[in-house]
């Protein structure tokens, strides 16, 4: 090794994850959390929501934190486009945690990440939604996602980076598998 | 009926709505829609995500759009805490999909919405995504989602509301069914 190399540095702290994933083996009960947010409508189909503190290793975290989203429906649906609409921003969340597991699993792998880009498409039959035909669902179809990644490393290694995030992404099994869901009036 | 009653207004063209169901009962090519979003890396497990366009109706839709969002990890995890954790976001898009769709349900029964308000809470193990147990997954074990509404009708008719907005959400059902989901290098 030349004394040139750079240390691969993609801005995450593996020694911690590494140490996270060892506490937590021994302490399960830490690894139990909770994850909230609050949704208020203000007109049509236009709502805010807050996402700020959560409940993990034991207690309240991070409660100093407040980021808003509005959401809302588009111009073509005769709606005000105050925001993105609720499924576009389920895709933000899948490619935001396939990205940012990648950029970890390419640390733990000493991989240099130069640019990373995905883009993100669901088809959706609207039919479901508006009511027309109970046989079409009311969500997406299929979901595709495409990255292009430029990278200190082989075809095949950022293949299989890609394939470990993957693995690993709570979006994306949410998504491809069931999740029980409770809707209640307080 | 007093002639000072107000009609019920809660923002939502449900003419429009009536409409639409109608003109794509006729012509479901129409209602194949294309939602898309475009993520790029910045740095650790931050990222940014847009979302503009949509094809729907046969055609490209809304580019004017732009919305952006930035994804990270919170400050527990060692991250730069720059965004929402990508779950919480989709606990938005579960949020403001299902109030949305409260105040078109709402409109369509001429019930008046004085406010509506709604806490979501995604209980995690993640021992999943620290890779600790295979047997625990990487998503939300439970979601609970729960409403303060105040609306001029009766607690049974509160919900029903809640009840048929679920019943067409969109990201609901994308939560509690499963979804096929392609992940590619290009």
């Amino acid at each position: 090794m030349s004394a040139t190399t750079t240390p691969v540095d993609n801005g995450v702290d593996v020694a911690f994850l590494l140490g996270a994933r060892e506490a937590l083996t021994a302490e399960p009960a830490g690894a139990q959390f909770k994850w909230r947010v609050t949704n208020t409508w203000v007109h049509g189909t236009h709502s805010q929501t807050t996402v700020d503190g959560f409940f993990g290793l034991g207690d309240e975290q991070d409660t100093a934190r407040a980021f808003k989203f509005d959401a809302d429906h588009p111009e073509l649906f005769s709606a005000e486009n105050k925001g993105a609409t609720p499924v576009e921003i389920v895709l933000v969340g899948l490619a935001s945690c396939i990205t940012g597991g990648l950029a970890a699993v390419a640390q733990n792998r000493e991989i240099q990440l130069r640019s990373v880009s995905a883009t993100v498409e669901g088809d959706m039959d609207v039919r479901g939604i508006l009511g027309i035909d109970s046989d079409v669902r009311n969500g997406f179809g299929n979901i595709k996602v495409t990255y292009k990644i430029d990278a200190d490393a082989s075809p095949e290694d950022i293949e299989a980076l890609v394939a470990q995030s993957q693995k690993r992404s709570a979006v994306y099994d949410l998504i491809t598998n069931p999740t029980n869901v409770t809707v209640e009036v307080a």
